[in-house]
């Protein structure tokens, strides 16, 4: 497209969208157009769009739908910007959507432990609203507080609870979704089973914007935990014995509510920046969660210390101080952000069958070394999923270059031992070579032929996934 | 297509498939064939097939798919034939591929909590396997001792404990499939999470062969459960008093594994056929299962025995005593083959929110007193998943005309209640037009886009599902 051609198609567009929409949905002043351009994937490039909007109905929405069908114009949609692989990121000349005005919680059904939100709300919102009436949304990725619903499913989030409790596609019974056509269309079912017709829902969740525009999510919920949580904590000397104590914790049978590893690159980050008191003695700490109730509760956490033990911890012990736990959970999460206060970070997201944990953590300390990189893990251990983490200050090229390096490695290996390139960060444009290595040119064109079918013209997100 | 023409392609096809299989692969003796033309729905329409095939590879399969493609010839893949709503029933001169010599469990890794399966293995096979490694497969449809994985992938069947274990796409992690091009590929990933590309590994699930036909399923499993289980029992004069104690069960915040009813009708054939002394004065009998172990499962069973007695049961017990509770659970599993005793059946499987339960069964009463039909129930209400039975003396044109149109009654009573038309058995030929009235002519069209890129030729279980 020749820069006048795309000057005419951004004020063709522009033009619609101000006649269809209220007054202040629609922004084009580049200033403000730029706090939504990227997602926080660095690296991931991004382009300059020809507007922004921001409807409060899925009929706005389908307005904005058909004003870009009728101008060939690409729009991408955004919730919080929180994705780690440029999904969300606008392409040239592109409308954004973003559901920030759409965050209403429309009803929470407590009898059918059910509720039908916008997507726009955020995911802790959900949380606490549903609470209130004794129920959980337990789909709680790392960014749970800043994070979207409508986010969450466009890629499928997970979370820390989800080894026991599943990821955002288990918790989504239907959903209302705006068609590349501007069709409004309703997917799915809130009974709690449905096996009529094809599971087009289960296919837009993860499908990061590309096949339509999620406006409404009937989301399942389940009754709040009975009690609070226990915590067993192990911190460990070599990857291989957390990797074995991972692995005999899943034989054991008991299913932690949580099993997550943090390095010592992360502990160090985390303590250098809150002084938590952590042992940074440690290779490795473990923490797994559990909220079975009871004597068998005590049992099952019984068991997964001796799991620690058994694997060699230097040092294991069982908390049911709630204060201990948060603070231990509390690092978990502050290790992100400890680590992002060194420079910009570039995350993984490869996940392996569980058995193979340690070995993918040995791989990718090999890939680090081989380039030279420093690079620091959390993992959803017991889930297989790991979450490398490249600190890369800004602007050195050579540092950026050897941390793709390994980053590339890193996919190859995951591949290589039987996993998959997205755990639940999903593809965006940093993984699209990474899934063709995985999943193959046939799969590939099958793809193909789905997004065809359901965008025919290509405008929705175009360039993700595929 | 006229007659000569369809001659010359069976013969073609014929040729294809004997050129290009073993010996004893291909059948083409009618009276052979017969046995591979229809499920048990009845009523439902079949055809005479061209040949059957049963393959005994994913190889032979793509042989198979390709022979077809290059014939134009359609493709019905059948399992045991135990479906409902004609999913497996041949069409004219089309090739029925039956996956009985796919039998194998292929591998199960007790580490990582797997099992890979081939199509044709029963349900009961695979679970019995499993449990030699302390492994459990949940999802067990009242066929698991005669349905196959591949038939319970082909309608996403559900079961008596998904209420709290999920149903078959929830245990489905990959799949290999042969596309309608005879391309062999893999979908989904073994691993605990995936957000790699489209799900077409939860699309192909319940998709009933239109899409693809499935040679190796990756399942997940979970340990196998601790205890015995706890039975709670109530006995219901009124179907209303039965709804509102499965909507206190809900309400409770208890989730039992299942949680069944039977109307007078099933109590009395099971009764007239076993001799099991159940209460025939009573409506209705709700069976809760809980699994959960210790103190905690204790306060489980007193909550729902209470929820029972407060909803007004004429009796309620709760039994630790496993043959007791079998005996019961046995009565809900003989309830339809005792029904079968006294005639053909026709099965419903409507599921509507939890909270609609006694609406439905009302719905269900009043549409049977108006078609002047007998309807018997049996239901996973905690699911609000329906099945009424109606029993239909052969040959009686005029009962299977009311039969119907109470069937259809049916169908639309659950739509206004905001439910399904198919809870767990599929949509096959006899929930088509139903099918259309839940979702509309905007997700039809879809549907048929994805079947289209899919299948472009259409050779794939023709007629089902669109």
């Amino acid at each position: 497209m020749t820069s006048g051609l795309h000057e005419q198609t951004a004020g063709d567009v522009r033009q619609r969208l101000a006649a269809r929409l209220p007054a202040g949905a629609v922004v084009t002043d580049p200033d403000v157009m730029g706090g939504f351009v990227h997602d926080e994937a660095e690296w991931a490039p991004f382009g300059q769009p020809a507007a922004v909007v921001r409807p409060r109905s899925s009929a706005e929405v389908a307005e904005v739908v058909s004003a870009c069908a009728a101008t060939g114009t690409p729009l991408v949609t955004r919730g919080a910007g929180t994705g780690l692989s440029g999904g969300a990121n606008a392409v040239d000349g592109c409308v954004v959507l973003s559901t920030e005005r759409m965050t209403a919680v429309k009803a929470i059904d407590r009898a059918n432990q059910i509720a039908v939100v916008e997507p726009g709300v955020i995911n802790d919102d959900v949380r606490r609203a549903v609470a209130e009436q004794g129920l959980w949304y337990p789909p709680d990725p790392a960014s749970y507080q800043i994070s979207t619903i409508g986010g969450n499913v466009a890629t499928n989030a997970g979370g820390l609870c989800c080894l026991k409790y599943g990821v955002t596609r288990d918790y989504v019974l239907a959903l209302e979704v705006v068609l590349a056509s501007g069709t409004v269309v309703r997917l799915g079912s809130p009974t709690t089973k449905n096996s009529a017709g094809y599971d087009l829902r289960g296919l837009m969740v993860g499908s990061e914007g590309t096949l339509g525009v999620v406006t409404e999510v009937t989301l399942r919920l389940r009754p709040l935990p009975a009690g609070p949580p226990t915590t067993v904590v192990g911190f460990f000397d070599t990857l291989t014995a957390a990797g074995d104590a991972v692995a005999a914790v899943t034989a054991s049978g008991v299913i932690p509510v949580a099993l997550e590893l943090l390095d010592r690159y992360c502990l160090r980050a985390v303590e250098e920046w809150k002084r938590m008191d952590l042992d940074l003695d440690a290779a490795v700490l473990l923490l797994a969660r559990l909220d079975t109730p009871g004597a068998v509760g005590e049992e099952e956490a019984a068991t997964v210390l001796r799991c620690f033990e058994a694997a060699g911890a230097s040092g294991a012990l069982r908390s049911d101080d709630e204060e201990t736990a948060e603070a231990l959970f509390a690092a978990r999460r502050l290790a992100y952000p400890a680590l992002e206060r060194l420079g910009p970070l570039l995350t993984e997201d490869v996940c392996v069958p569980r058995t193979r944990v340690t070995e993918m953590l040995e791989a990718i300390e090999a890939a680090g070394a081989r380039h030279g990189v420093t690079i620091a893990n959390i993992a959803h251990a017991g889930d297989g999923n790991l979450h490398p983490l490249f600190v890369v200050p800004a602007g050195d090229d050579d540092a950026r270059r050897r941390a793709q390096a390994a980053f590339d490695d890193i996919i190859a290996a995951a591949i290589a031992l039987g996993g998959t390139v997205s755990g639940e960060h999903g593809i965006g444009l940093l993984k699209r070579a990474g899934l063709a290595a995985q999943v193959g040119p046939d799969v590939m064109a099958l793809y193909a032929a789905v997004k065809h079918a359901l965008d025919p013209a290509g405008i929705l997100n175009p360039g993700k996934i595929i």
